[in-house]
């Protein structure tokens, strides 16, 4: 079993989200102060007075909360749950287990096992997957195990797809695309049964199809994004996380758009990332709200 | 009487700060449940699980509102106040009274007027003064009352002082100094009783004294900045509110610099007076807590 | 006649572009020297080293300027046309003369005449024209004519489209769309010819349709941005020129993001027409050259 | 020898700069023109059109340069010198010679030498020195050779500095500081006689002495900034050669600070490194002219 992270340890997150009523913060911080826990974080969002969403992510402090944990669990069900809410509740010093996929592009990849070796992201790393070898060697500098699984050729992946299900399942507690370039199935999405998150790039406007960078040069936009979303049915179409751009100018070719937009994926991947491990984020029909400050 | 503002009628905010303790999430929520509000915002910052300092932000929304504050702020006095905690409660549709104060730059006075005009701060404008003329039609095409008060040679500001004071006393909430070029006294400061709202030019590094945009441009610094902050009895010392940048070149001239230093300016100053007008600021030692997201 | 631009009398700016070939800089820069001029800003851009498109920017001083005029004129016909290249010699002090229209929102058109106003950009304002009467008296406060020319119902508008361009026409060098909501049919396009330049909101991804906002807000976008382009037969797709990003969050409603989007459309569009006014921009296919440092 | 970058073979550099003076482009473009090359980018800023400095940047294409560039070079010596201007030349092909030296932070380290693999920065890598054996196996593992020199204790630091002088000196064309938290002598600056670039961080305003995080946090700032210049003899008060900031809130502790600190930190040395190593930098009294667009 995985060490807790110190500074973490008796320390939880709750989050609490459904159809806005009278009482709910009452309710809950009342559930949490019999139970023996101090808020030292909280924020919720509501989307209107009456007849709206309510959203809440507290996160408590509670003195030996591994026993409290079966109690204050059938608490939630018994007050939170008949009020039509739905909640999920973390021992936050236990880090999520992080699987990363990746394809040629070392980019996302290291900066992901850095900042992990660097104690920026709590989370675990049990394995990193790719449909190529380049990466290979990286990887295992850092101490993660790499399997290598290649792509099958035609439009048929189930097989390759059933092989990475294989490594995963049962080992990870979410997914990170780090500029895989293989589609995923809905089939392998409803399998994997844990959210997966993706970087792609973002232009304004859109450049549909392929050769993107080349589009984007040839319409002259001055601007270079990054979007970081939870994968859907709808490819590239997810409930969206996090963005940035960068500024660029005429005399960029398209490699340098390409080199510039590696950068900004790589920064807007790991504060999604960093967002998801910290359990900041509740996804909500195709948004999310991050409670981030 | 002020008109309020529709969409608020019935909105109060609520600011509790003090050292953390056990329960305090609960206690603030209770009461407000007890006495028929519902919790529509809510903002926590905790500085440390134990020993550290507590600071919430709760809108909600209490039919027939102004009728229930008498209880409400009984309550508070009776259960937050012996916790060593200090509150205060807002009626959010009462806009808050703002004067500002200018000299002959237009460019942060004109900003907040229009955004004003246009719906954009929950204020009321009851004066605009300057130590010079220049704004004064415009001033006077926003439908805002202008007075002339003309600045004291030498170093005794105290007639000028006195006058400014005679203007503002009891007529407003808070002032903004909108690039107002006079040094405020601290006698002022007291006298006046309200909170007072500056804006200055920053840099990266500093540059202390005289001529700041001509020594930036010396130094080739490649960031202009402005900062807005709380007045204290410290020279642009006090508590910051907001800051941002702006990208300059080489090829900007010292004049180039202070033109874009305007804009960022007017941008910065006008974030800040709006947290102010809501509500979502508080100070704390020399620093501020903005609930703005 | 328009008073000329004091600080830029006997300022020119020079725009060569075209198939790049060896030594066109050297030619440029001995018909400028025989002539008497002495460069003091010169931008170029090639996009290869052969075979590859020239794009080039200089602004010479030259005592006497207008008086040389015509004799640069001839040798540019003589030495550059033949080369295959085009050519364009503006005198930097002479204003151009720029239309605004626009329509109920308010936020570029003022910015645009305040900014004017203040000195920051070279151009006259001969007239504003709206399809409402909303901006009337702001406009004439700045002493610029107000004209309007109320929209016909239907989908045929040459009607009023003829009134514009009877206003417009020998009167102006550009016309810019301050958030213009009506379509411009191609015929006016080529009837005006002179540029046009138009600002519009930019998200990532794109919004197709009615409600852009309230679709960003559903997709739970992170930023909201504009862009300023030169109008084309291709609505809203023609060259971009400038564009900008805020950053926004789940807590803001459509409301909000509109308001911040208002904030950086005006930005945008300030520079925009800016660099437009400064001769700075080069056409070029479906994209722009933008020498701004 | 090392390698010439392929796709910069018969590429040239050219810097010009000193007392404005007319046909100064003129007398440059011929010279180019006559030796056979073609100028593929030119830069060029002036501070004024009479009494002002010149500076100017060339990037020509001349099949054999090598073999020209003697001649060019006398040319340069015969006509350009006379007119009181300094001048350098460079093939672009051959790669600059950079050393880094870093203490136990890794983050600006390792984003160089990952840039450098992926091929962004046209330089080699002769060595890496630290003071610390922390960075060892990484900077290993990028094929470069690590040295440890150990600090002195006390204020003597000549000796540490004569061993690294030892190292560095024939072998290197600049030195990069990434974190290296050692005071550099004025007499190892004047011995080592190549440029040599710092990072540190920067806040709005400035916090002098130990510990800035924290006094940058107790301030409330809402800008964490680095700043990347060249070393002078005065501490940390160099040519600025390039700036960036990051947003922060009051949510952040003095550790979140720094670890953004150190993202911005990372991003902005890099891009000061690439800059330099394509010789796109001026020095000129206390501030840079950066041709980087």
């Amino acid at each position: 079993m995985t060490a807790p992270i110190p500074h973490l340890v008796d320390h939880a997150s709750l989050i609490v989200h459904g159809p806005d009523q009278a009482g709910i913060v009452n309710e809950i911080a009342s559930l949490v102060a019999r139970r023996g826990g101090n808020i030292i974080a909280l924020d919720q969002h509501s989307t209107g007075p009456s007849g709206g969403d309510f959203f809440q992510r507290i996160v408590f402090h509670r003195p030996d909360l591994v026993a409290a944990l079966p109690d204050i669990r059938a608490d939630l069900d018994e007050t939170v749950k008949p009020m039509g809410l739905e909640w999920r509740l973390r021992d936050l010093s236990l880090p999520l287990r992080m699987a990363v996929l990746a394809s040629k592009s070392d980019h996302c990849l290291l900066d992901l096992l850095w900042r992990h070796r660097r104690g920026e992201l709590p989370v675990t790393i049990p394995m990193t997957i790719s449909n190529h070898t380049d990466v290979a060697d990286d990887v295992r500098t850092f101490g993660v195990p790499f399997f290598h699984v290649p792509s099958q050729s035609g439009s048929d992946k189930s097989q390759s797809e059933a092989e990475i299900l294989g490594l995963l399942k049962g080992n990870v507690d979410f997914v990170v695309l780090a500029r895989y370039m293989q589609v995923i199935s809905n089939d392998f999405l409803e399998k994997i049964g844990v959210p997966v998150i993706n970087i792609h790039h973002s232009f304004l406007p859109a450049f549909i199809g392929a050769g993107p960078y080349r589009k984007a040069k040839e319409r002259g936009v001055k601007l270079i994004g990054a979007t970081a979303h939870y994968v859907t049915e709808e490819l590239d179409e997810g409930p969206i996380i996090e963005q940035d751009v960068v500024r660029v100018t005429h005399a960029e070719t398209a490699a340098d758009l390409q080199a510039r937009g590696a950068d900004v994926e790589r920064a807007v991947l790991s504060r999604a990332v960093l967002w998801h491990a910290q359990d900041r984020i509740i996804r909500h029909g195709n948004h999310t709200i991050v409670f981030n400050t």
